[in-house]
């Protein structure tokens, strides 16, 4: 029983299919900017701006902006606390995993 | 960018978490009764019963109804093609958090 409590472990913040997409793709990259994120994962720009916004606000991700030529490039990097958190997500996340496999 | 699109792939009646922790309960022991997994997973019954009839119209578990002595006991085993879900959903978290790790 003790194994379901480990639902509780699971950070809304990152369960979220759009930021858990953000944050996999940050971590595995250390950074990605807007339209590369827009791409890979297939969502509008309100969309990712919403969740981005989300995890910025909790600390997860950190933004910069930048002109490249012309053009405003926003950049995005997990911030420690945001690659704790997903760590933290991911141990939580196997435990469940193990224990539904211990049937 | 082709382990992102690993997320069309996390089934989205799988990956809401009261949904997730009823699977893995019942991945993980066979079959569980409604006041089981409502202890379980510390939810109200309402909350418990509109995942559980998600689960059930989606044909992910199967339900029996019965009394023990008087009082009525229903109780939830993962289906054939629940068990098939539930397996190609942690296979997608695996693969997305493989490639969260190539970083």
């Amino acid at each position: 029983m003790s194994a379901l409590r480990k639902l509780d472990a699971l950070d809304d913040i990152i369960h979220q299919k759009v930021r858990l997409g953000v944050m996999s793709s940050l971590m595995a990259s250390g950074e990605a900017d807007f339209n590369f994120l827009k791409q890979a994962l297939s969502v509008s720009d309100g969309n990712l701006s919403t969740h981005l916004t989300v995890l910025e606000e909790h600390g997860y991700v950190s933004v910069r902006k930048e002109f490249v030529g012309k053009k405003p490039r926003t950049t995005y990097s997990p911030t420690p606390l945001g690659r704790k958190a997903f760590e933290q997500y991911i141990e939580a996340l196997e435990e469940l995993v193990q224990a539904s496999r211990r049937g």
